[in-house]
């Protein structure tokens, strides 16, 4: 610990230090409780700080230290990301001074009190969150007073086109710009690694970004991550799509609608998640990637996000609505959401299905092959030169050919082929079926747990490969699924999950849920 | 760093480490990122983990630590809080597990999703939060929503009593127990220092706890602190009160209502208080501390917490029925909420106003001692010996007598008088009229603010001194009030404040609002 300056007690300077604590998209600044330039507690009762130099600031939580050795007297600590986000190096001279609450607050306190919000609101809200003024409770009473009176179509178009407009676009040049996205919620649905390779063969431009799983245990970006790398820079993508007419990248890098990262990161573990702010959320990301022909897949089922058939409808016209006002050329399909999308669940265990699908492989998973070429069809159709009800046919003859897997190969090694083979895990455990009988339910949300709860998306060997499917006949004692894991805690705490609950139903043939699907 | 022990990487356990770090009133767990017995990141989706010992168990905000010399790689540290609520030793051996949401959260989903909620509910909700189950994400969704719709009155009764009954209930075995409570927002407002010696006086019990400041220059406790001890065991109160028939001591070693401790927390940095949550703080509170009789001042002003008459009814009739349902004996009185009462802001500013109105000092603030006896003698006819309409006498003859003074005085010896004398701030700026007129507007916040940002409560002879009220007639130049600090940042950041806005409005005398005061 540096004695105490004299002068900085007087400018009210502190050295700025990064301390090794990642709070995970909340900034934190760190003050010792007797620091003598400023006195912690009296910042205390917002909590918030705002931490400047340079011209430049950020708004941080305030935690007060009471150990030396990890702040000391005469410095202010960030935590990682905080650290990262004012840019600044270690040593510089920062001053403190009391955050305001984010001015944009004052909305969503009339949002709150029941008013409609504005253009204006919504920008501004969005401005304030992307800077991180927002904490984790104020981004919580914006989700939680979006998502309770929901949103009118107006709002949330308003909300859209400020997420779209809070990071980087991109702009492709072309009039063709296709893109999917599915809703999410259904393990193993990884038909955007056989759509994209398949619409790219056809030479329509198809630049995939996608996430990483943040409650679910693998997203594109994390199962194509087994096969290539998927941390690309913008000009690398822009270069490989131009070759290729399509990628499957990790958009975290583009900064497109970062506010919706932030928002996510909240949104997610409270589990709340209404019908404005996934439509928003979904389409501010397409949008600022330049899509301007988009597929949107909802699966629809008793455990799926989307349970019941008028719920789907409602949420296909609101995507509808605003995918017009935006000038996207939209479609949505409503597809069976009863049970997982082929039978890995987790990165390795995905890949390899999907790379069964387009190698022909007769073990391919048939139902994953199926949707996958419905999708890729329905996409081919937005080219003017294809004739409506053909795109299927197409589909089929590109990955029937072997065209799609020429093209995949193509992307990965664009891309960058992986430096290592990604083994399955260890440690394996199968659960078996309790009495005979045909399976009923698989239940998504459970299959995604004791998936994650096993270490996928984190261990790409982890996750869950499935043996039996909805309407299979199982005998007692034979084996649904296997349970993959690397790391003996991960093992522990999946297999206590499925102790639990196993996520399968075993009953009579007629007890299987009717399929919603439309396509 | 201890070397990994393998038996411990088997059986799961880490050893135990009391971080230096204050989160306030949010458990954090800090685990390395390379902890080999559990994956830091495999946490990370819904950031909150369970820590278990020994039949205990907290639920923690996970933090994710790189640097070893903060956590090691075999160890689990907790912030301070969160250490002591674990309540186990440094180095016990922990283990870690993943935390489900509480399950509780399902009824908040519920009310968020528009559906009343049963008394059931509340209490489950409340256990959780008072056991540290939510995050500041959940308990805002859970302030949000049954701050938005608002509750219906009955939502209110079950929520009061889940509240009131999370932590220690008092009884005081007698029929008449008074209290009184201000639902705050007005500076300077110490009434409670003179009601409680005033009808402690006349022999009515009025064991009165009181919180510190929390977004306000100074709490009844934090005033009082500036002349006796307040921080007495609840056998300490009970003697007290049976000897003197009054205190004046901080509630918070009582847990009382501890729930409501959590909620304000996070409550008051957002900014969202709605009637139905301020009853229920007030109220479960007060029932906790064995009130029969209470007495709720509602002050009503352009910038006080209600603003228009006709919301300080709405708020009075749902005191009255929760009250009434709560079998507390209740009035409601709604007062000038114009401008501070008093002339002093802060703790040693705030005693000395008490202090001279107990001591018929001329220089006492009329404001103060006439407020003070309308609200004592509205308690004292809670007395059935009392004639209605005979309070406010009796309390004045008890104040000009030097009895109350006399039972203050006794009050402060029991409580243990302070071993120091607290010293105005050395640090002083006087805030001159920028023109002559009357002064037309005093603003609550902006003045509390102002005197917070000095050093308030924290410093206890930090403040504001006003030296001109509503009416009062001012020459360009003249002295408003004085700025006392201790600390030159908090002088900085008090004097920056009062430059963008003094608080003070000068006009014509036509231009004074009217005073909503119903006694």
């Amino acid at each position: 610990m540096n004695k105490l300056n004299d002068k900085n007690l007087v400018t009210g300077k502190l050295k700025l230090l990064r301390l090794g604590i990642d709070t995970y998209r909340e900034n934190v600044a760190y003050l010792h409780r007797n620091c003598e330039v400023y006195r912690a507690e009296g910042f205390q009762a917002l909590s918030k700080v705002m931490v400047c130099a340079d011209g430049k600031h950020i708004v941080a939580v305030l935690n007060v230290v009471d150990d030396e050795s990890i702040v000391g007297l005469d410095e202010l600590a960030l935590s990682e990301e905080a650290f990262e986000h004012l840019g600044l190096a270690e040593g510089q001279l920062v001053t403190v001074d009391h955050a305001q609450p984010p001015e944009s607050m004052d909305a969503v306190r009339r949002k709150i009190a029941g008013q409609r919000l504005g253009k204006k609101d919504f920008y501004n809200i969005i401005r304030d969150i992307t800077e991180r003024r927002y904490s984790k409770a104020e981004l919580s009473a914006f989700l939680v007073t979006t998502g309770q009176t929901d949103m009118d179509r107006d709002e949330v178009l308003y909300l859209t086109r400020a997420m779209s407009e809070s990071g980087d676009q991109l702009n492709w040049n072309e009039s063709l710009v296709a893109d999917k996205h599915c809703i999410g919620g259904i393990p193993g649905n990884r038909t955007s690694m056989l759509v994209v390779p398949i619409v790219a063969a056809h030479g329509m431009l198809i630049p995939k970004t996608s996430s990483r799983a943040i409650t679910s245990p693998a997203g594109t970006a994390d199962t194509m991550e087994v096969l290539a790398s998927v941390n690309l820079s913008i000009n690398e993508l822009h270069d490989i799509v131009r070759r290729q007419r399509g990628c499957m990248v990790w958009g975290g890098t583009a900064r497109l609608s970062p506010a919706d990262d932030i928002m996510i990161s909240v949104e997610r573990p409270l589990g709340i998640d209404s019908q404005g702010q996934m439509v928003a959320s979904i389409l501010s990301k397409k949008l600022a990637a330049g899509s301007r022909q988009l597929l949107i897949d909802i699966p629809t089922g008793p455990t799926a996000k989307i349970r019941h058939m008028h719920q789907a409808q409602r949420l296909r016209k609101l995507f509808e609505y605003v995918g017009d006002q935006l000038r996207i050329e939209l479609e949505v399909v409503i597809t069976d959401g009863r049970q997982p999308v082929g039978n890995g669940i987790g990165p390795v265990l995905e890949a390899r299905d999907v790379m069964q699908v387009l190698q022909n492989d007769p073990m391919a998973p048939n139902d994953l092959r199926q949707k996958s070429l419905r999708l890729a069809g329905r996409i081919l159709e937005f080219d003017p030169d294809v004739r409506g009800g053909d795109g299927f046919v197409m589909a089929r003859d590109i990955l029937d050919s072997g065209r799609a897997l020429d093209k995949m190969n193509k992307i990965i090694s664009d891309q960058g082929a992986a430096d290592r083979v990604y083994e399955l895990g260890r440690l394996t455990h199968d659960v078996l079926a309790q009495n005979e009988g045909t399976v009923t339910g698989i239940d998504n949300l459970q299959m995604a747990r004791i998936a994650r709860f096993a270490g996928a998306p984190m261990d790409k060997g982890a996750g869950v490969d499935l043996f039996k499917k909805l309407g299979d006949r199982v005998e007692k004692g034979e084996p649904l699924y296997r349970i993959y894991a690397e790391f003996p805690s991960d093992f522990k705490f999946s297999r206590a999950l499925c102790n639990q609950n196993s996520g399968y139903s075993i009953g009579l043939q007629a007890d299987i849920p009717q399929a919603f699907v439309e396509f």
